[in-house]
C-alpha cells in the first residue's frame, strides 16, 4: 500500500434520518474519491454512512470503537479498533484526524467539535451544533452547505 | 471518614480572569459548605479557584489531572489522579461527577459539558456556551445568575 | 485536610482466598496507620481488603474503577473515580502511585506490576509474581515476607 | 479492500539489538504472507522490524501510538492511530488483536503479555519473559522456537 491520504474524521450520531444518511454517505463517496482516509466511531447511523460511501467508493475506512469488541464495528468498517474505553474515544478519533466533519449529531458529536477545535482541528459542519458565548456565535466552525462544499474545505491546505 | 457528600466537578478553562476566578472561587466554597466533594482537572485558572474556595471552607478537592505528574495539580487540591491521558480525561472527571458546573469557558470546557450531555448528567452553567442546533438553543443546559443559584441547583434531588 | 501523605497502590485481585485477604487488610491498615494514602481498583478481593485495613485506621481510601459507575467501589472507598476505560485504568492507577505493593495477584496484578516497572515506581511484592528473562529473574521487583516488611520498603525514601 | 485477515500484535521493545530485529521483520514478513494484518504500538525497534517485514510483504501495517502525534509513527506504518494516553495505549493493542507474539522485550511488552493473558487473548513468546508464580511457571504463555512456529501458533484456530 502506498502513502495513504489525509485522515479526515466523520462524527455523528449511531441513529440517523434518511437525509443525515444520505449526507453522510455522500460524504464517504467523495472523501474516498479525493484519496482521503476515514476516520470515525465505528458504529451505526452517520458513522456506517460514510463508511458505506466510502467503500462505494474503494476508499479505507477505520472505525474507533467505544466497547471491547472489534465485532461491534458496522460491516463497512475495514480497520476497527476496540478501544474499550466509552466516550474517551472520542479524543483518539479527533487526535488522529486531520480535521473533521461533523453531519448533524446529537452531544457525543459536540463532543468531538468540542475537542477538535481545543486540539486546534479544522472543524466542519453539516447541519450540526452552532455553539454561542458571550453572545457571539464562534467562527471556528465552518459551515458548509453541502457534502462537495464540506470535503472541499476539510482538505483545503 | 464518613461517608463522603455528593460530587461536582467545577469545570472551567486553566486561564482565568479576574471575574471568573473569584466566581469559580465562590462555588467552591459554596459546594464544600453544603458538604460537597469538588471534582475538577486539577490545574489553574477555574480549576485552582474553585479549589481554593473548597480548601477555605474545609471541603474535599480531587483533581483529575491530562499529564503524567501528580506535582502539577494546582496548591488546593489534595487528591491528585495522574491520568497521562491528554483530553480523554475529560471523560473521567464527568463520569465521576453527578453533576457538572461550568464556569465561563473555552472550548475543553465545552467538551465537559458535551460528555456530560452524553452521559445524562446535569449541566449547570454560569457564564458559559450556549449550544444550538436546528435553530434552537438546547434546553438540558441550565443557566443560573450567580454561584449561588448555581450551587442550589447542582445539589438538587 | 493538611497535605495527604504518599500514595501506596495496592494490587491485587478481585478474589482473593482467607489468607490473601488477611494480608491485604494488615498492608492497608498499616498504611493508614503510617500516613500513606491507599490507592487501588477499588473492587472486591485484594482490593477491598485493603480498603477495609486502610479505614480500620481511620485512612484515607482511593478506588480507580474500570466502569463507569462510582457505586461500583466496595464500601472501603472513599474516593471513586469511575473511568469507564476498562483495564487502561491500571495505567492510571500506577502513574498516580509513589510505589506499588502487589499482594498475590493473577493477571491484573502482573499487569500493574509491568507497568509500574515500565515507569519506574518501586515494587514491593508479597506473595506475587516472579519474573524472568534469558534465564535470569529481575532484580527490580523487591520481595517482602510479610505486611510489616513491605510497607517498610514501599515508604523508604 | 475485501475482508482483511486476522489482526496479530507484535510486541517489544522500541529499541532492539540486531538479532530481535531481524527476528521481528521476519515475524512481520510471514504474518503479511499468510494475510494477517499486523497490529503494533507505532514506535521503532521490534515495532519498526515488524512493521518493515509486514510492508516488504505486501501487508497492512497499524501502529496504535502512545503520543498525540500521528507522525511520530515509524515509516512502515500505514494505519496510525494518536491515543495521546501513554502506556495505557498498550490496552488499546492488546483489545483489538486475535492474538499476540511478544518479541524480546522490556517492561512495556510484559504489560502487554500480561494484559493479553487478562484479556484471554493467545500469546505466544520469542525470547521473551517468562512468569512464574507459587514456584510454577504460566502456562498460558506459549513459547515459540523461530518466527514461522510463532507464527503458525499465533494464526491456528
Amino acid at each position: 500500500m502506498s502513502r495513504l491520504g489525509p485522515r479526515i474524521a466523520v462524527c455523528g450520531a449511531a441513529e440517523a434520518d434518511a437525509f443525515s444518511y444520505e449526507q453522510a454517505r455522500q460524504v464517504g463517496r467523495l472523501l474516498a474519491q479525493a484519496g482521503a482516509v476515514l476516520l470515525c466511531g465505528g458504529r451505526g447511523g452517520v458513522m456506517e454512512a460514510a463508511c458505506r460511501g466510502a467503500k462505494e467508493a474503494g476508499g479505507l475506512t477505520i472505525g474507533i470503537l467505544p466497547g471491547p469488541f472489534r465485532g461491534d464495528a458496522n460491516p463497512y468498517v475495514d480497520v476497527a479498533i476496540a478501544t474499550d474505553m466509552g466516550q474517551a474515544r472520542n479524543a483518539v478519533i479527533v487526535r488522529t484526524a486531520d480535521s473533521v466533519i461533523a453531519v448533524g449529531g446529537e452531544y457525543g458529536t459536540l463532543t468531538e467539535i468540542a475537542m477538535a477545535l481545543k486540539m486546534g482541528k479544522r472543524v466542519v459542519a453539516l447541519n450540526s451544533w452552532r455553539i454561542q458565548r458571550e453572545g457571539r456565535f464562534d467562527e471556528r466552525i465552518i459551515y458548509a452547505r453541502d457534502a462537495q462544499e464540506a470535503l472541499r474545505i476539510a482538505l483545503e491546505e
